[in-house]
């Protein structure tokens, strides 16, 4: 039997380490599962790419020739999935490495304890989409390379230069040392208006808070902004807030191009 | 022992049927987990709860007098709640009666065969949030009333007129009869731009389709419109996509009133 077509006890145990986080830390790789999530991948970051592993799976990939892709049966393609959503289709990469150095962009993106893995794939997912590249986060921040947030994410990670800091004020420093100097806290009610604050996206920070507590502090130079709502009701959810900051980013550039 | 202070049989028997699409439809009811979706529910429909059910619970609930609350220990009241996260609080409620009738508002929201609850939930949580109250769904639309439907909504199902229609068609058929003549389904990529087009809120229907396939038919007189996205990417998801068509509502008011 061909060595290449089956998969080695060792990538077995890799793979099944994956879920966790430890198993993630001690490998340095993660597991990133769906057509589109590794469409993304293999787009972005073909380099990290280990190994694909498929069961049923139709779709062209646009695999690198150096590239090895081992077919398995649905029963064992379950055993390595997360999801029963999985598409017949996984890659294992090696997790990409944070490129510290010059910040490129009108803005970053920064999350302060966000938890939730959906949440942060979500916001993730729309940062990407509307061209962003430095997303940065703090500790206490879901890992951004568990197997549910690339999911979420779409694969967004690999697109992305993601920097770790010990906390907001940590972060912030940095970000005026870069020169982005016009820091804002989303806020669900209070600063100014988010369609109105001339700044927003002037070498700044954009950053969104914990799901149920906001941001842990507010360090020195930050603004507060918000977006009005007229339902008098709950805010809106993390995510569908940072879409609206972000989506505002978009706006404008379409409104300066007329 | 008082009756009043323990759950009788039969509504044990209801609360563990509304978990259920039969359940609710036998019985008309529905369950509403959580301190925010309860307390949505009694701002505005406190006429529709038949009981309240709390374990733990310490929160202010602005309850009528004639509105019965049982407490119940931790574990009974696991039984009854579908998720772990229901923080101590339920109500089983009618489910709310559709009023037809003439349409109030500046447009209309439709969904055609929105099939995750999560994302039914998200997007009437931020139409309720900018002050929408007409949500008109096709068949193959998740039950507006599920459980998990309701927690993702925040309750926002009580504060809406939910509208139900066999097809896309019929929807656009009465939306016209009601002089709601500017229907748009919102693409991925075709029709005018969400930011430039002048009759998006002008007595319009904004029609969202199904997550994986889109809307089911073009029917006649609807236009495309679409988010414009710089980053060559997948589009975003329908509820982020939702968010950003809902939200340009409350930008261009915030725009006109300046």
């Amino acid at each position: 039997m061909d060595i290449q077509n089956q998969l080695t006890r060792k990538e077995k145990a890799l793979l099944e380490s994956l879920t966790t986080r430890n198993g993630r830390k001690k490998s340095g790789c993660c597991l990133c599962e769906g057509a589109r999530s590794v469409g993304e991948l293999l787009l972005r970051a073909p380099e990290l790419v280990l190994f694909i592993v498929t069961s049923q799976f139709d779709e062209e990939l646009n695999l690198p020739n150096n590239i090895r892709k081992i077919e398995v049966s649905p029963k064992e393609f379950q055993q390595y999935a997360a999801t029963v959503n999985s598409q017949g289709v996984l890659a294992v990469a090696k997790t990409p490495e944070t490129k510290d150095g010059p910040v490129d962009g009108d803005f970053i993106l920064a999350f302060d304890q966000i938890n939730d893995p959906g949440n942060f794939g979500t916001m993730a997912r729309t940062f990407r989409a509307i061209g962003g590249k430095e997303l940065w986060i703090t500790t206490g921040t879901v890992d951004p390379y568990c197997d549910k947030a690339i999911r979420a994410a779409m694969g967004a990670q690999f697109a992305l230069n993601i920097r770790r800091f010990p906390d907001l004020p940590s972060l912030c420093q940095e970000a005026v040392k870069q020169g982005y100097i016009n820091n804002f806290i989303t806020d669900p009610h209070k600063g100014t208006c988010c369609f109105e604050e001339p700044l927003l996206f002037d070498k700044s920070v954009i950053i969104i808070g914990n799901e149920a507590n906001g941001v842990t502090c507010f360090p020195e130079g930050t603004k507060s902004v918000h977006i009005p709502m007229p339902g008098e009701y709950e805010s809106l959810n993390a995510a569908q807030a940072a879409t609206v900051f972000l989506v505002e980013y978009v706006r404008r550039n379409v409104e300066r191009n007329k």
